[in-house]
């Protein structure tokens, strides 16, 4: 059975793959699984049809026969579990790589979000420049201890994972803030990220979507 | 083999039971497994014996054998995988309890983290309140959205999990702010959590650490 996914009709990144539901393609990609999409305006997803999926109203949700999930790191760790090519087979590699994953969405990403939200939300503030300069300190200081941690290795731990695959996803969303720019051996473990035909592949065709949206 | 987990020798939180090393206790109790833990101060936090476990200095990890994981959440799940008690047996029903794991510690946790990180770094600022007023509302509009979705549940999904261990801990981090007051199913929710025999022994023994700390 062919699973479905929900994602923004006319994402509000403008098809730059920084909405979630590029991890969930991604990871599709990466294994080989066919998947189709169901895609939803802002105003459906605070509907309570989708709601019902997604207590939270946001997307990606994945839905298979029975089985309704919501999260895209859980949808991501879901399809990791049932295919070959996203988590080792070592048990204990397998638990590292899922550690990554954790750390990429509950460690790394809220500060980095945190500097997204300051933008939207206080930019016309008097000292909206004052917190974006504790803020990307915060996310400076995440970087170094990263930084560290991967040196010249390839990925995170071993071969690329699961953990690489939402690690390169939230660092993508520092975007064009230039602050990756600061951390060579980050910005070419990204590079390698985007480089990996599976990201192109699910790259262009959330594009695609963005493209025939009519906001583009 | 008994596991070893890291934890505060003196924690912020003053024995509250919100570090994380809680989180991984509570889970500890629920499944029956023994567990020691080394005490690690702040300075012990940054030196590269340390980082080389945890990459970002946090407490807790976990070792057990050859295998080193750290991110509380991640070992949550690996204790959960390895014993009964945490994960229901249904192959859907476990992948939905792992989807509120995540959900609780990235969709749930920023905002309640941000709104301490407010406190302990912007109250002297002239816009604090106007700030704290935000971030509360931000953290509301996802009350908003748990407390429609748990209901009169007694738990997020079917039987107690895992993602209902992070959940309740997560919530816990509003303590003393009130707010969660004004949710009646996701305060008698906490208190379900807390009312585990599971959670007091493991709240008893973090308490028991900060005690002996010389810092009480």
């Amino acid at each position: 059975m062919t699973p479905t996914i929900t994602g923004f009709r006319a994402s509000p990144d403008r098809g730059r793959g920084l909405a979630r539901d590029m991890r969930v393609r991604w990871a599709f990609e990466e294994v080989g699984q066919a998947y189709d999409v169901r895609l939803l305006s802002f105003a459906e997803m605070k509907e309570p049809a989708h709601l019902a999926l997604q207590p939270f109203g946001q997307i990606p949700t994945y839905e298979e026969g029975d089985l309704t999930l919501f999260d895209s790191s859980a949808i991501v760790l879901h399809i990791a579990e049932r295919h070959v090519g996203l988590l080792p087979d070592d048990a204990n590699a397998r638990a590292r790589a899922i550690t990554w994953m954790f750390a990429a969405v509950s460690t790394m990403e809220p500060t980095i979000v945190e500097r997204e939200a300051a933008f939207f939300l206080e930019r016309d503030e008097a000292w909206y420049e004052q917190r974006l300069t504790a803020v990307v300190g915060r996310i400076r200081n995440r970087l170094d201890q990263l930084s560290r941690h991967l040196g010249d290795a390839e990925w995170l731990d071993g071969g690329f994972s699961a953990g690489d695959l939402l690690m390169v996803s939230v660092l993508l969303r520092l975007g064009s803030s230039g602050i990756l720019a600061d951390y060579p051996n980050l910005a070419a473990y990204v590079a390698r990220g985007e480089a990996r035909p599976a990201y192109a592949r699910a790259f262009a065709a959330q594009l695609a979507v963005f493209n025939a949206s009519g906001a583009a």
